[in-house]
């Protein structure tokens, strides 16, 4: 049990992660009587839905990052730590940092989760995912390098596989990316090139369900796919991707078997949770689902350990409506203030009603200046769906220059199209292995398979 | 000789590098009734003078870059090329791009230089310089990881060398470098640390020459010294570096050996022309001067080919007072503006009198609000300089949203001191192995060598 007495050491809150989850825990418990730690492997908070902005040329990594230590510098009973856990110890309450162990009194773990492959790592080489700032510049610069690299092929064949994108997945940050690989094709990059028309890419969405963006309602999905096609997107719901390999991505549709060559694929499909998960199964025996996310309580503690939290992707929480809840920002943020609440009310001997997640909606943006919106009571789309998911995304920026300089950067953007956040960088770019450099090293001849375009 | 004939294929222009010189030839030829194909290994302009902005986390890479194919697509006669030059046939008129050789009826090249060790190439490992992006990442990471390191360390004889900063060379570059981490240490991330006093890192300067700044007026050098040390660095003129080895920095001032140990090393000396003079040099015979840069004729042209010009750092141009212009943006930029007028002179039958650099003064920045301006017939210091500096650099930048957001950063940097771009990025970072995945791989022990602090 956790009581608070006079003349004892504060109560310590040791936070893993700093992401919405534990971020906006540590943000709640900041200047209170506990003590708090909050342990992550990076040094910033990443806004992760506008990734695919940094991953598209539209914001800059440091626009949606805040460091944690800028967040937290005036919260005085708050230290930020630097590193990765990679031991949790129930019984003695410590977790290890590198050869540190570090003593809680509560743990929050907030680690997320990663994207996955279902058990087909090999795919990440031709496939890259986006959970991070890296993933985000790699997927950058393939996606500008396969312009220029068109513009310098001559055979016709390859220059089409240089401007086929396909994107595995057909959740949020699949349509997002999808869209604005639509509009850099059709409006933006159009008058930069002289001897490509970039209006000849394809953007390919790829879908497993029958429709793009599976937890809105039926009829935002529809209104998603219909506004993608208008800019250009190739939706394929009911498609299961079964082999990605030599620039060739392989799929079923029913019992039709298809097949893309492409030379860049990007892999916005399955997540898995945080190895952290696994470990705190192993030495606590808590369940973990199929994900491996951790089977949390009512009050979001792990069964049989009642000073352990698990909150944000990490966390499985079913008792609301038997269904998990979703791996979005507004569940983490809620959880995470949620247990920092709880903590706090135990400390003074009260109790808290069990976790409640209040669904405010979803958004997801579809290009330039469209988006769908679920508020549940009510459903936007197009223009006014767009501001209004403009407005949410700034309103939860951390830091105020990020809100001024996206803020900027999406003006911009809307008036004259441009997009000057698409560097090229982190690999050298020579100019004759250029093909090597970019993506997969053995193209597959196109010819000796059966190559039908979808 | 260079004729416009009507009915024969436009004049064609190529330009190597698209830094400053190569850029404003590109931009002044822009529209007219020359063809002209610019080619550059990367896919952006970078804007060099801010870039230790970047390196100390005020800034983000794409603030100060902007795309190539945007900035010149409206355009029309002007095609951008990805690609590396490896070769240049004067007889022949071409340049070998990867296998593709392209021809030229006027050929401009201005592929600038990079930072050089004196042949000492085995010190860059440890005290990297600043010439791209990528150098500019890494010395970020470098720069914060290791205030992030002195958190974790117990020892104090490591923390003080993790605390300590050297960088080699008292230019423009090496004078604002030092004031922007001195801002750093004992200002922006005073509050942000719970373990270590900020305050307490050193941030050494080392300058081989008698005074800082050595391109400006002898007052203004002494009036830099004196703010850099205002601001908490310490500035050592007539000390040259001898080796950088396993975290020792080895110096001699007169006949004194001074050694100094340090995690952090940020190289700011000399630099030496691009690979691109050397193969001139073969293929046309050009004189080269000991940096490697290019001696170049009055009108920038190179001796025996009237069609080749070197514009920029690449260019050794000392026709006007013996001495060679300075490697500075204003000299490329009229330089690459006076060859794309001359060209079109030539395809007019006129002549232009030979290229004369006009000076407008010399800036450099001082930390926070301080700067010193020589504008020859005026000398400007403290924060006038400064506003005076920060007006030029926004007023140089090329795109209108670059200019905004940088305003924007800078303005939110002056009043909260913070620095929101600081991101610890490119390499995983992992508490266990932090000192080594850092810096060099074997510190040596401090008490076996004479160390002397300075």
């Amino acid at each position: 049990m956790v009581h608070a007495v006079d003349n004892q050491p504060p109560h310590h809150v040791v936070i893993v992660g700093g992401g919405f989850g534990g971020l906006y825990a540590a943000k709640a418990l900041a200047n209170t009587s506990v003590k708090v730690t909050l342990i992550d492997k990076r040094n910033f908070h990443l806004f992760q839905p506008l990734l695919y902005q940094v991953a598209t040329g539209t914001v800059s990594p440091a626009d949606i990052s805040s460091p944690l230590r800028s967040v937290l510098s005036r919260s005085k009973n708050t230290q930020v730590l630097l590193g990765q856990v990679n031991q949790i110890d129930p019984e003695a309450q410590t977790v290890m940092v590198g050869k540190e162990a570090i003593s809680y009194d509560s743990l929050i773990v907030a680690t997320g989760a990663k994207h996955s492959y279902f058990g087909k790592d090999e795919w990440s080489e031709f496939a890259p995912g986006l959970k991070t700032v890296e993933d985000a510049i790699e997927m950058r610069r393939r996606i500008f390098m396969a312009f220029e690299a068109a513009e310098k092929e001559t055979d016709p064949e390859i220059r089409a596989r240089w401007l086929t994108f396909v994107i595995v997945g057909g959740g949020p940050t699949g349509v997002e990316l999808a869209g604005a690989i639509a509009e850099l094709a059709y409006n933006t990059l159009k008058q930069d090139f002289r001897k490509i028309d970039t209006s000849e890419a394809q953007v390919i969405l790829l879908e497993g369900l029958d429709r793009v963006l599976p937890p809105f309602a039926p009829e935002l999905s529809q209104e998603a796919a219909k506004s993608l096609e208008k800019l250009g997107v190739n939706v394929q719901t009911s498609t299961f991707v079964t082999n990605l390999e030599n620039e060739i991505v392989t799929m079923k549709q029913g019992d039709v078997v298809k097949q893309i060559g492409a030379k860049t694929v990007l892999w916005a499909a399955g997540v898995k949770a945080s190895p952290v998960g696994k470990a705190l199964h192993s030495s606590t025996g808590v369940e973990l689902d199929r994900a491996g996310r951790v089977i949390v309580e009512p009050d979001l503690s792990i069964s049989g350990y009642e000073n352990i939290f698990v909150v944000g992707d990490l966390a499985h929480f079913a008792h609301q409506n038997g269904k998990p809840l979703p791996a979005v920002a507004p569940v983490a943020t809620q959880e995470g203030e949620y247990v920092a609440s709880l903590i706090q009310k135990r400390l003074s001997q009260e109790t808290l009603p069990p976790f409640n997640y209040i669904d405010r909606g979803s958004l997801a943006v579809i290009g330039q200046n469209h988006a769908v919106v679920d508020l549940g009571f009510m459903k936007l789309k197009g223009f006014f769906a767009w501001l209004f998911w403009l407005f949410v995304h700034i309103y939860y920026l951390i830091e105020f220059d990020n809100k001024i300089v996206v803020m900027t950067q999406w003006i911009w953007n809307y008036f004259t199209r441009n997009r000057g956040a698409r560097l090229i960088t982190g690999a050298e770019v020579l100019a004759d292995d250029f093909s090597q450099s970019v993506n997969s090293p053995q193209p597959a001849p196109v010819q000796e398979r059966e190559v039908v375009k979808v």
